[in-house]
Order: structure tokens, then C-alpha cells, then sequence
């Protein structure tokens, strides 16, 4: 008999886990041994509610009256997430942004190693950035399943950025992260994100909007 | 007598707002002039009845059963987002991301324009990216204060990433948006964003590792 399905958890509530995971191994790096879920959501900016009930989905944590082992629920968040292990990445696109992936410190801290990457302009193929080759994209399908590779990162422009999507699905990769300023399609059977760097921005500026606002309006 | 203070919505409902956003002015570009609640929420991933409530915490949008005025709706979630209007922004850090970020169509296309950018190296100092002047780190308040800007970018290095943010702040910045991977402090009156870069794919991973298991327990 198969295993009872897990419910699906909510998108978001994936989302904090990353942010979870992130203070619990700062509060591993100070020598913290055991977190409260009220420290926790704190830290995250989420009630203690909301931490117990994103944790549920996935099993159960921690002692009532005790709190969370840090260490055991870092290691439990990573296995959930996939990053305990080390996933090796493509990157198609080295231009500023490709390059700045290439070199960002977050990715490989995180288990995410970009080990191939791939351009089409003669000038960039052929040179070594960070230890990483850049390949002619035309190498894209045998580097890639050489490797075992099922993650994809797109740092091309708008307007290539389906085109190098179709091949990365062509190619086997599973999931997707863009970065072009466009929305693409993919089958269902790829998992795709989308980093629009713009809204974060926009997310200050609302904040800001609103709190012009409400010095106007409390002005006498 | 002041006005009735308006509730604040959650963060992810200012989230989806400028997802919202993103699909009306997709529709607008395809000449569509009416668009329903599901079918905005079908375009963003989220229920009718969300898209409703979302938009009800900012005013009432469109009518009962003939939907909501694409263009119309487009500009009031501008002005809520504070994107209606140009936010001079500045950055700091022009190595290979922050190089990546004054070239990003997705700011302009969105009305931030990174209108003065900063280093320390004087390699880099003086050099034009973008039309965009890179000047001497030293000069950021006196650069910032006479245009007026609100708006902060972080590009450096997690080491450096606090004493930029000090500056900032000291300078008059309002708003930061830190892409160094590492948490920075700022007091209630800064509001802060960090992006991230490695939480998506931690999110792509998740799915990955979820069919995964799910395939195991399914296989006879």
C-alpha cells in the first residue's frame, strides 16, 4: 500500500520555510540549541501561529514547553526543501547579470552550484568565469544530461528567453528559475519561477506611498 | 477632521497587487478592455475571491458581472504601488550585479531609474555604465540629498553590507532594497527588502524533491 498523500501546503508557507531555515542556522551559528515557535515567527516577521502551522504540514517538530532543536529542525527544513544535497545548476546568459550569478555568494552557500553555463556571443565562449566554462549554447542538451543536470537558470534577455526555455525542456531540466523581464510558458510537468527584481521595489515604494499618505492626513 | 485610516492589508496581498499589475498591462498591450476576477486570478495563480478581497482593502474596482476596466484598474494599482510616477534611485556596488542592475529592463520598465551609482574602487570610479556615472562612494549624501532620492539599491559584498546600509540611512535613504546575501539592520523608519536570490530556487527544489517522492511511493 502507498504511503497516505501529504496535503499540499501553500506556496507561501514554502516560502517562509526558506526564511525559517535561514534564522535557524544563524541561531546555530551563535550556539543556540533549542527556539520557541513565538522567537522563530519573530524573527520572520509571521505570529507563532503561523510557524507551528507551516511546520505541520510537513511533520512533527519540537517539544510542547521546550521548543525546537535547532540543529534537527534546520536539518529536517533542508531535506524538505532538497537542499541538503548539492544541485548542480546550468545558467544560460553570462552577460552582467549571468556573471553576477556565477559569483553570488547565496547560491553556492545554499547548495546550488552553477557548473555549466552556456552564451552565444564568440567573445564570451571559451572563457572561464568563477571556475565555470562558458560553453556555446549549442552544447546546452549533451553538457546537461552528461551531467544529470535538472535545474535551469535563465539571465538572457526578454525577448531569447522562451526560445532558451523550449531548449532547456528539450534538453530534460525539470525546474527553471528566469530572470529575463518576461513571462514564459512551460508544460506542466517543469516547475518554473520567475525573479522579477522590480517588485520588491514596488513593495517599498507602496510602504512609502502609504506613509506619505498618512503624514498628509495627519498634518493639521 | 482626518480621514478614517485604512486597514493595512498583508504583505503577500501587496505582492499580488503588483502581479495584478503585471497581467493587466499585458492585457491592455492585447487590447483587451474588460477583464473578470477569475480571470485575473487564473493569470497570477490565485483564486477570484482573493483577487476581490485583495483589491477591496485599496477601494472598489469594477462592477457585478460586467468585471473590472483593464486600463483603469492598471492605474490605480500604479498609484497604490507608487508607480505612476519616477523614483530616481541609487545604487551602491558595480561589479558584475550591480552592472547587471543598471542594465535591467525590468527598473525602467517600471519607473525606477537608477539615476546615480556608487564604488569604492577607482577602477571603477568615473567610468559611465549606461549613461550613468560611477562616482567615489564618499560623495553618496551629498549626490543623494541634491536629487532628492528616496530610493536605495544594495549590490556589495555581504561584509560591506551594514556599513552601506549605515550610510544610506545617514544619508536620508528611505527605502533600501539589499541584494547582498546577508541580514542588515535598520531602524522602524527604513523600510527594508532583501532579495534573496536563492530562496526560488529552493522553492523549485521543493517541487523537484516533492515529485519526487511522490513517484517513489506510487511505483509499484
Amino acid at each position: 500500500m502507498a504511503d497516505t498523500p501529504i496535503p499540499a501546503p501553500p506556496e507561501p508557507a514554502v516560502t517562509r520555510l526558506s526564511l525559517y531555515l535561514r534564522h535557524l542556522e544563524e541561531l546555530r551559528a551563535d550556539g543556540v540549541v533549542t527556539i520557541s515557535s513565538t522567537r522563530i515567527g519573530s524573527a520572520v516577521g509571521c505570529s507563532a501561529a503561523q510557524v507551528r502551522k507551516d511546520l505541520g504540514y510537513f511533520g512533527q517538530f519540537g517539544r510542547r514547553g521546550v521548543g525546537y532543536p535547532v540543529e534537527d529542525l534546520a536539518a529536517s527544513l533542508r531535506h524538505i526543501l532538497g537542499t541538503h544535497r548539492l544541485w548542480p545548476t546550468a545558467l544560460v546568459g553570462v552577460g552582467n547579470l549571468g556573471s553576477a550569478l556565477l559569483a553570488y555568494e547565496g547560491f553556492k552557500r545554499r547548495g546550488f552550484m552553477i557548473s555549466c553555463a552556456f552564451d552565444n556571443d564568440p567573445q564570451k565562449i571559451g572563457r572561464v568565469i568563477n571556475s565555470v566554462l562558458i560553453r556555446d549554447v549549442a552544447e546546452f542538451s549533451s553538457a546537461v544530461c552528461e551531467r544529470g543536470i535538472r535545474l535551469g537558470i535563465i539571465a538572457v534577455g526578454a525577448r531569447t528567453a522562451q526560445t532558451v526555455v523550449d531548449m532547456m525542456i528539450r534538453a530534460g531540466i525539470e525546474g527553471i528559475l528566469n530572470f529575463a523581464p518576461t513571462q514564459v510558458r512551460v508544460p506542466d510537468t517543469v516547475v518554473l519561477y520567475a525573479e522579477d527584481l522590480a517588485i520588491r521595489l514596488e513593495q517599498i515604494t507602496y510602504h512609502l506611498m502609504r506613509r506619505g499618505a498618512a503624514e498628509t492626513s495627519s498634518s493639521p
